[in-house]
């Protein structure tokens, strides 16, 4: 397999300290990444003699790769063809991890103005009184929102499915997907029924894994998932990833370019998460018969039909569900800064929408509130919560709307669509590094040479992306 | 003249109380609205006979609008062949007023990747640095920002000219123009050579007046432009907008059908204003020598090597500078609320800008700080403090990143875009209503049938325009 060098004017490494490498290039063999540094020296280094790197020049102009086969040393076995080195440089670019949208519906993709904005409250009822109608022409809206993932420069998503209706569209499409079966149901009579579902929807999608379709599991939410539910669907869940089958591995040896584990399904649990306040008041209303109830309580007895409720969970209890386990909260706008804490020392995740929760719960997640440990991953929730589902517009509205320093946030933006993202997910992907994925995006941003805020003005420009890679094949 | 009828799903009327109505429409003739209301019954209203206004069937499919020409009672003089009515309704589409883009620098187009974002200290010194630049490529990015406006919906703009390089291409395009020639300059020896620059830009915009195109006068802020140079431009400006001249009457007698004052020019002045708190640092050490002078002291001394700098207005000497006239403040992000009452009371109008001030100032407006009768407009600024000049995304952006409620927000930015930007540059357009100019747009938005929340999905949804009139005249 030959060796193959990208590169591009400014290189985004996406590790912990935001590196920034100018004429950067990846080497990668395969899937993986073999090396990382500027794309001259790598060029040289995998060159047969010195004498074939000095024809490489780079094209001053915007965007025009140059594409050079030249021979390798590398894997050069006697007994094998001459592999080839293939080079690409993108002046004018910016070459980052392929993105992540670590938490998307595609099921509700043609809902836009169906629902209700401005409130978690009177969303939900919005959505409860047109659930016929949410799916219809889904097949259609599932397919262009793919497109629109990919077209966008992402390369992973954490799908959140409701029903499976979205399966088979995924496991065929170019994406990588991590791919949730969610668990969901109040109603202590009908929990065998919702249980028996969950597990056909999962083993539906176990059916279809791949090294780039991993199956995973999703808890809807504290307050509409019963507790006896969440417990089974826990047990459950470790019970099957403890087989660790879920990839499936062709009968042949892997190559030796295979990345070993490329997604690590045991830590990919999902949960919604303190979307609101009268979830936060709901769930501290628990263990306190005198708290108010607040909206909650009128939502089980009106809409569910549930006499009598009580909440399943403290926050605390719902938090320690996943003991033993990782998992991604997602949306947590009404988390504390304790409770955030909390979730950093056990390893989890949170996922933050920006423009879901403005438009559901108010405001945007007030990132001076997590604990400084906490990993962050990104996503642009279902296009019924959102004005589209482009990441690109996400990382744009995050920057508009979150406070706070602007390049600092540029940064904490970027490092969640790639390597928090990656950490959200259990991928081996989200920075450019030896031994992770290929998935790479490239995109062209007028001026970027002349930048000397890259990541603001990437975030400000970036448009339809240039080159995808996944896996290190090119889909865009 | 043949009255027309424009009719839509939803229409904005954007009148004060936000009225929405459903199939609504506009009659209008020329370049003036005649009536507002119901289409189905505007058609009958001005359909001849009865029978004919039965074979208009609104088009069920989306945005096909159906054309009909009916004879009409309109203006049926004997002496004249008989006028038609031509009428077009656009199903599952929003008409309103045509957006107002109210600040927008077209000379600052093509500079995207060149300034340092994340404050305005920052952004002006790298603006400093790189002013021969700034020019460079600059006729190709005026004519691609002129299509993004006309492309978003937008009929107006209130462009601020710092060159006169944009004044033939703006004098030439399809958009209504009011076009400020902007005075700046603090050094004292250089004043008179100031003015006289300011006065040739100014004549020769007077020159090419027309009926969609204003000239009017810009002071660039209190920071920059010298208080001699200030008084003789206000004075200047007094003495030329007496004369009424401004608007090129043809010889002909103007149709019946004109509007007597599309522009009230007297009103149009224009100035950034209290864009950073370093600015309001420096405006209000004037008259006390102990307080910190700030960043300006040192741009002054340093940059613009001015020795022994001293800010030429207080904050209310500034605004008193317009006491006799009327004009709009562009930005105010560190505006107190008494001081916004002041300008309130004074009639005077502000702009805001919600991408570039959080570019450069940090923050969006807040609007809570505001006088409740304080007027407001919105635009984009330039591409210079912005990732693009698309008044929708601007929209966007307001609705992500400004707090507050999400539908009352939606209002208080589309009437700014609309009905405030008209009053702010003296526009007799902005709202429908009998007697204003027929400058209106129209959009498709998938589903706008169904919304409840029209104005929130609209901001949300809304992408390139679908019809645009400007003084009755289809452009796009």
């Amino acid at each position: 397999m030959a060796m193959k060098i990208i590169g591009a004017s400014v290189v985004f490494v996406c590790d912990r300290d935001f590196s920034i490498i100018r004429d950067g290039g990846v080497a990668y063999e395969g899937e993986r990444i073999v090396e990382v540094g500027v794309y001259d020296e790598l060029v040289a280094k995998y060159t047969k003699s010195p004498s074939d790197s000095k024809i490489l020049e780079l094209e001053s102009g915007f965007c025009e790769p140059r594409n050079e086969k030249i021979e390798s040393v590398f894997d050069s076995e006697p007994q094998k063809p001459t592999p080839i080195l293939e080079t690409e440089f993108f002046s004018g670019c910016v070459l980052l991890p392929a993105l992540i949208n670590a938490h998307i519906h595609f099921e509700f993709s043609s809902n836009s103005t169906s629902f209700v904005y401005g409130s978690f409250e009177g969303w939900l009822a919005s959505v409860m009184s047109k659930r016929d109608d949410v799916l219809a022409d889904m097949d259609k809206a599932i397919e262009s929102t793919i497109e629109e993932q990919l077209d966008s420069g992402v390369g992973s998503v954490g799908a959140i499915s409701s029903y499976g209706a979205d399966m088979q569209a995924l496991a065929q499409s170019a994406l990588k997907v991590v791919y949730f079966s969610e668990a969901i149901g109040a109603n202590p009579a009908a929990l065998d029924m919702l249980l028996a579902d969950f597990k056909a929807r999962f083993f539906a999608a176990k059916g279809l894994a791949s090294r780039s379709f991993f199956p995973a599991i999703a808890l809807h939410a504290p307050y509409s998932v019963h507790s006896v539910l969440a417990k089974h669907v826990i047990a459950f869940a470790k019970e099957t990833f403890d087989e660790k089958s879920c990839v499936k591995e062709s009968s042949a040896k892997p190559a030796t370019q295979a990345i070993a584990n490329p997604c690590e399904t045991f830590c990919t649990f999902s949960a919604h998460f303190l979307e609101s306040n009268a979830e936060r008041l709901w769930l501290e209303s628990k263990n306190d018969a005198n708290a108010p109830k607040g909206w909650f309580y009128d939502f089980y007895t009106q809409t569910l039909k549930i006499p009598r409720p009580a909440p399943y969970y403290t926050i605390q209890e719902f938090m320690e569900l996943f003991s033993s386990t990782r998992a991604s909260f997602v949306h947590c706008t009404a988390l504390s800064s304790l409770e955030s804490t909390f979730l950093a020392q056990g390893g989890h995740s949170l996922i933050t929408c920006p423009r879901s929760n403005r438009l559901l719960g108010g405001s945007m997640l007030d990132l001076k509130k997590l604990d400084s440990r906490q990993n962050l991953g990104i996503g642009t929730d279902g296009a019924s919560s959102n004005a589209n589902t482009c990441m690109l517009d996400e990382l744009r509205a995050g920057l508009f709307g979150m406070g706070g320093d602007l390049q600092a946030l540029a940064r904490v933006l970027l490092l969640a669509a790639t390597r928090g993202g990656a950490k959200a997910l259990g991928l081996a992907n989200g920075t450019l590094e030896s031994g992770r994925s290929a998935d790479m995006a490239v995109f062209a941003i007028d001026g970027i040479v002349d930048s000397t805020q890259p990541e603001v003005h990437f975030i400000l420009l970036a448009n339809k992306v240039h080159r995808l890679l996944i896996n290190g094949e090119q889909v865009r």
